[in-house]
Formats: C-alpha cells, sequence, structure tokens
C-alpha cells in the first residue's frame, strides 16, 4: 500500500515533524513494503514555516531579537533563494516565546517579529511569507511596524514604543520611513481564524484570556484596538475594523493589511497546496492524520478535516489518530473513515500527553497489525 | 473470515451476553459475510449460571429466597434435564443483590443460597453447580448450611442463625440433618480466586472492605472464621484453614468443601471447557474477547488472558477491546494480538462506563472497517 502521512502536530508534546517520523517507524515494523510519503502539515501557527522550509529545501538565518516582553531573544526565519523570507509571529515572538514566566497582555508586543522582517529586507528580500498565530500580544502588529520605521505619536507629540496597553495615547502615525523600507516588497500572511478585529468575536475578547488578559485588561484592550483601527482607517482609508481574519495575532493581520498591503490568505490552504497536498492523496491508498484533540468545532475546518474532505473528493480513507475526540463516528459531518484515540488507559490529560509519543507507537503498531489480519 | 466473539461482561453496564450481541450487530454492519460464533463468558462470579444455561439449554427456575441481610429476594437458578442446577452465590444473595442500599459485612450471611439448594434437592436435582463470587457475606457458607440443615450451638446450647458478626459465639455443629439432605449430591464450586480462608490473604483482609467492612470489622470478621475453621478441621478432620481457594465468597467455598464434601473447581476453565472454547478457537480465523479493565494483574490470569494464551496455542490472533488498559502492548508477557480501547474520549470513568454500548458498538464498526482496507 501508499500511505500518506500528513499529521498535525501534537501541541506540547509532537511536532508534526516528529509526529510523522514516529508513525513511520512504527508503521515500517508490521508493514515494511507499505511506501510512506510523509508530509508533515501546519496552519499558521506554531511550526508554520519549518513545515513550509522543509518542502523548499531553505535556509535557516539566525537573528537576535526580543521577546514578547523585550527581553533578547535568539530566533530567527527562513530564506528561500535569497528572494523569499517565511516566518512565525509564533517561534519569534509567540506566547510559547515567553511561557512558562508570566505572560503580560498589556506589556507584550510583536517587536520580535518586526526585527525579523527587518533583517530579511535587508539581506535582500522580496517577498516575506508569515504565519501568523499563537501570538502573546494584541498590538495591531504595531510593535513590528514600529521597528519597520513607523512614527507612533501622543496628542502631544510624543514618540511611544506601541504596546498593547496604551494604544489609546497613540494620536497620529508618520508612516515616511515605512513607506520606504518595504518598496517592492510582497507580504503574505497565513492566517487560520476569521476572527474580526474588536466586538464580541473579535481577537480581544476571544483570545486576550489565552495571553494573560484579566476581565478588565480585556476590556482595555478592545477600547484600544478599537481606537487604533478607527485612526488606520482614517488615515489609510482601508477597511480594518469589519476585515475578516484581520483579529488574527492581536490585530497583526489588520495593521499588516493595512500598513504593508499585506495579503491574507487561509494558512492551512496554503500550506497544502504547497506541500501538493491534493496531489500526494489522489497517489495514495490511505491517508493517515493527526490532531491532539477532536471536537466538534474540528468539523468546522481544522487541518485534519479539510486533509479527510480531500480524501473524501478523491475517494481514499482517511484516517485520524487522535488524543482525544468526542466525534460520533456516524456524525453525518464526520468525514474520516476512522478515528483512533491513541490512548487505552484511563489517566490523567498530563499523563497522557506525556506518554504521547509511547502511545501513538504502539497504537500504529496495533493498527498496522490489524490492516495485514484479513489477507 | 470465521470469527469467535467470546467476551467477558462489562461491570456495570454490559452482561457478555449483551457485548457478544453488540459486537455481532455492530460487525456484520461492515462485514456482512463473516462468520461470527458467539460464546458470551463468565468466571465464578456475575453471569456464571446464564453463560452455562444458555450452553445447556436449561430452565429457569424462580425461587424467593432472602437477600443477604434476610429481606425476601426473588431469584432462582436454572435446571438441567432435571438433574443438575446452575446457581450462583452472585445473584442469590451477592453483594450486587444489596446495593446500593447499605451494605453490613456482619449481618450478611449466605442464607439465601441454601434455599435455593434446598430447592434444587427436594426437586431431584443430584449435581449442584455453584458459581462463587461476588458475596457480600464473610460467613463460611454457614447461612447456607444452616438453610440446609446444619445446626449451630452457643457454648450453652442456644442454636443460632450464623452471620459473619457471630460466629465466634458457635461452640458445637449437629450435621445429623444436613447429612440426610445431601446424601448422593454432588457439589462443584466455580472458584476464581486463591485466596484461603484466614491470613493477610484470606478472604477478611482481601475482600471485606469491598463488602463495607471497617477495619474492626474485619478484625472481628477474621477472628470469628479463624475460629470456625478450626472448629470444623476438629469435627470433621479435613484441611480448611490452608485449603486453596477455601477463601473464596467469604469461606463459602472452605465451609461447603468440609460439609457438602464440594469439589472446588477452576471457574473460568470450567465455563471454558463446557463452552467448547478450545475447539471453537482451534475453527476461528479471529477471536474476540472483551473485559471492562486490564491491568498487571489481569496478565495473571484473568479469562481474557486464558482465551489469549488458547489462541497463541492455535497460532490464532486475540483482539481485546477493553474500557481501559495499562498494558505495554510490547511487554513479553502480553498474549494478545492487540488490545484496543473503546473510549476514544478524555472523560470520566462514570461517563466512560454509562457509554459502554454506544462506545463499543464505534469501536466495533470502525475496527471492521480496518480489517477490510487492504484487500
Amino acid at each position: 500500500m501508499k500511505i500518506l502521512v500528513a499529521p498535525n502536530a501534537f501541541k506540547g508534546s509532537l511536532s508534526a515533524f516528529d509526529v510523522a517520523q514516529v508513525i513511520k517507524k512504527n508503521w515500517s515494523i508490521h508493514r515494511p513494503d507499505d511506501e510512506i510519503i510523509m508530509k508533515p502539515l501546519a496552519d499558521g501557527g506554531d511550526g508554520f514555516e519549518h513545515v513550509i522550509a522543509k518542502e523548499k529545501n531553505a535556509d535557516w538565518i539566525n537573528v537576535l531579537s526580543v521577546d514578547p516582553i523585550g527581553r533578547p531573544f535568539q530566533s530567527g526565519y527562513y530564506r528561500i533563494n535569497n528572494a523569499t523570507a517565511v516566518m512565525s509571529l509564533a517561534s519569534l515572538c509567540g506566547i510559547a516565546t515567553i511561557t512558562p514566566s508570566p505572560i503580560n497582555a498589556l506589556e507584550a508586543n510583536t517587536e520580535g517579529l518586526g526585527m525579523a522582517i527587518k533583517h530579511a529586507i535587508s539581506s535582500g528580500c522580496k517577498e516575506i511569507i508569515i504565519g501568523l498565530g499563537g501570538s502573546a500580544s494584541t498590538d495591531f502588529g504595531l510593535g513590528a511596524l514600529y521597528q519597520l520605521g513607523l512614527k507612533c505619536y501622543t496628542f502631544d507629540n510624543q514618540k511611544i514604543i506601541p504596546k498593547g496597553g496604551n494604544l489609546h495615547l497613540i494620536e497620529k502615525f508618520d508612516d515616511t520611513d515605512l513607506i520606504e523600507l518595504i518598496g517592492g516588497i510582497d507580504f503574505y500572511l497565513a492566517v487560520d481564524v476569521k476572527n474580526t478585529l474588536v466586538g464580541k468575536n473579535g481577537c480581544s475578547h476571544v483570545f486576550a484570556p489565552q495571553k494573560g488578559a484579566t476581565e478588565s485588561e480585556v476590556e482595555l484592550l478592545e477600547s484600544n484596538i478599537h481606537h487604533i483601527g478607527l485612526l488606520t482607517e482614517k488615515m489609510l482609508n482601508k477597511e480594518v475594523i469589519q476585515l475578516e481574519g484581520g483579529g488574527a495575532a492581536g490585530g497583526t493581520a489588520a495593521g499588516f493589511y493595512s500598513f504593508l498591503n499585506a495579503h491574507i490568505m487561509n494558512g492551512s490552504e496554503f500550506v497544502m497546496e504547497l506541500l501538493n497536498i491534493h496531489d500526494s492523496i489522489e497517489k495514495s491508498d490511505l491517508i493517515i492524520t493527526t490532531e491532539g484533540k477532536f471536537d466538534q468545532q474540528s468539523l468546522e475546518g481544522k487541518l485534519p478535516y479539510q486533509i479527510a474532505q480531500l480524501g473524501n473528493k478523491y475517494n481514499k480513507p482517511v484516517i485520524a489518530f487522535v488524543g482525544s475526540s468526542d466525534i460520533n463516528s456516524n456524525d453525518p459531518k464526520n468525514p474520516f473513515y476512522c478515528i483512533f484515540s491513541i490512548n487505552n488507559e484511563f489517566t490523567s490529560i498530563d499523563t497522557a500527553i506525556k506518554n504521547t509519543k509511547k502511545n501513538l507507537s504502539e497504537c500504529i503498531q496495533q493498527f498496522t497489525k490489524i490492516l495485514s489480519l484479513d489477507k
């Protein structure tokens, strides 16, 4: 059989690459003759740049930048043919770059991302692809834009460094230097949420609590980002407040769309297209994907769901191995051929996450034994 | 394929019969051409008599008896050819017959079992097979023996009805009536523990806490049953204290062995032999068994483990579907081809038990789909 292994990461335990390796290794124990194609997946969040870089054979460029609360932080981005930079907000200044240290939603900004973009531009890149997910900040991407030359002034003409908590002080932007820097550069944003900038479904209400914001801080962030959205609309004459996906990464999508003329793309689709997933599915007999947790929302469009739908299109069975799933296999909306939990034991979620590699290994071995039973 | 379905009950949710039905029904959805042989299993505990009766096409005989604390209780036993009675302590006066009412380890006895035996003898049965498991009492089977004519006297010649908590008062037995009643009757005890009557590994210390006994009550029960053991050894000149399996069902095995000359058998082996499991395994391509919970102890000789070992003997794959398992599939002591948990979701054990039927149904459907994938 020809097997396409197109896994998502088990968040907090195994990257998509690790998952693919574990599956391949354990698959071949009982079925050494199967041909295995590995296509680790990602959406716009953690692991985005690695998945693309692997496919494109890109070079890793180290950048000494700052984490979301301004501390020196060693990270980087990928460069393809000295022309295209691929990076992710998550690994440059995402929430994972400060935890387990205390996170501070009002202090956090995206300067680290701006430093990497600046580096890429100065090294000659004309195309910059950015995964927007896993952010720690709610700053409209102004931290990054500040690093790229955007000046932010208060009502009394003081220059300030924008952060989630002080955006209400900004009364005026000066984008002269920014415009000069980004001339001739194309920006692409990989986004996997449809949230708008403000409102009940906006980036503050939905995501700021995950970034450590208290209830009153959420209200301040909401008010601040609304203020900046209006200011930007007025200055640039662009639709920002209602922009679909504009709320991604604490409004960074809206900010970059406005000031960098960035194109907003669906991250999962972009990755699947870049990895030629259609083609791989068409050529395979069986598709394996993974996810940490499936719930009803997973049927709304998460990556494995999209893979399963593609599988159905080509009439190929897609099997999901998950940590936990509450999806009824007979649900008419369930596009998977089968969903298996990798856990056999009643245990705590923490223990299960700790044992992901072991449990996935055993599960794949058992699965492949079954696959060969009725020959 | 020819599939042998030889399940154990999911205790607290599905009987072995129900499990077999659920598996058969869901199996045939995706694999209607497979031939399915159903052999629901039991050890000496809950469901023992039903499993045997089904195989032997026996008649159910209602008996109005008493529960472990003397309240009227409607139960019964099976009769085969008017010559053999098959019954279980569990369903006549087991712990499940009083829960969720408060159980009382000192008050509980086995009179209910004695009433059923008496009924069977009076209706002409010459062979009585009793599953000993799931007991609520620790009375050496004296409640039952009392119902069969054994008289128990205190030091001042008062007759008493024996219960776990008053056995220390007994100074003398009179078995004249008992002997008359049981002449020509053969008793067989199906037992699945090796515990002896007394000591750290005896029926009081190991099982009385499950029957609601406090620490001091456990000590009283231990002292009482030791006293009765010695009294019986002295009177009948039989080894009782050290008898392997004598501690089964609160010492009922030891009591019946002594006073009824009962034969003690391994319940699982007895059931497997009676059901011709060897033969069925030899004739099948695949064997399915089930269990609520697997742990390291399950590899010491529980029913599914014995099935798996038989499977290995005949080189047939045995697959276990379980609620939960902590057995490493690569453990050299693991005799199963595969072990699958029927639960995909992280949830409470109570919820999982409540959803056993649904989860088992989905799991079997998914499993059978996989089985047909690589054709």
